[in-house]
């Protein structure tokens, strides 16, 4: 197996664990300092995050749909097809179906993401609900 | 040179004729059905899409944070740090220096620029201008 399958096997693994809610697993996969956007949020700050992801999206799912490794770094494109209960990045979506995409690029150290650099796409969330 | 050293060469080109607003040449880099966040735009709706934005931001230089390659794909972590004269993504900057990301993949045909998944930092903008 490549450095780059390899790669994007952990990445998929981590993908698995947040699909699974499996939150005490985290650590495996997301490094005690891990970086977001520029902030050090640490693992916690990274869990909690997550954790009011879903309860602000109770049926959250992170679907890969394109990925690319070069080690030591992922990129991916994440589809979304949710419905928000209340407010989602600023915007009311009160119960309605949403689709919309992250393009976000990942630091892996030592099997483990240390870095984060997302951008989600509230244009296309607004123009849904327009 | 790698190939994906090769790529990355190629995608700088692209960067620096967006730069020089060299619009005549923007053939050479992209491809004449290119496709954007999934519309077949081609290359004239592209090349119009350029043009709108360096109106709207006289200002607007492409600066590579950070690129990825494995081919036929790049993945790029642009920044911008400009002074939109009006409105920018339907947000009311007239004038004010924001600074933000854009998160985006480009696929590459036979040398050229085929499709591209885009997405803008909105809410970052929004932050700045709270």
């Amino acid at each position: 197996m490549s450095e780059s399958d390899a790669l994007r096997d952990l990445y998929r693994a981590y993908i698995d664990c947040l699909n699974r809610r499996a939150w005490p697993e985290l650590g495996r996969h997301v490094h005690d300092d891990v970086r977001y956007n520029g902030e050090c949020v640490g693992l916690p700050g990274y869990r909690a995050m997550l954790e009011h992801d879903v309860r602000d999206i109770p049926d959250l799912r992170f679907d890969i749909a394109f990925v690319m490794a070069e080690p030591p770094h992922i990129a991916c494109r994440l589809r979304f097809d949710v419905t928000p209960a209340g407010r989602f990045m600023g915007v009311a979506v009160d119960g309605r179906r949403i689709a919309f995409n992250e393009n976000v690029f990942y630091r892996f150290e030592a099997g483990r993401i240390v870095e984060v650099w997302s951008v989600i796409d509230k244009a296309a969330i607004e123009a849904q609900l327009a």
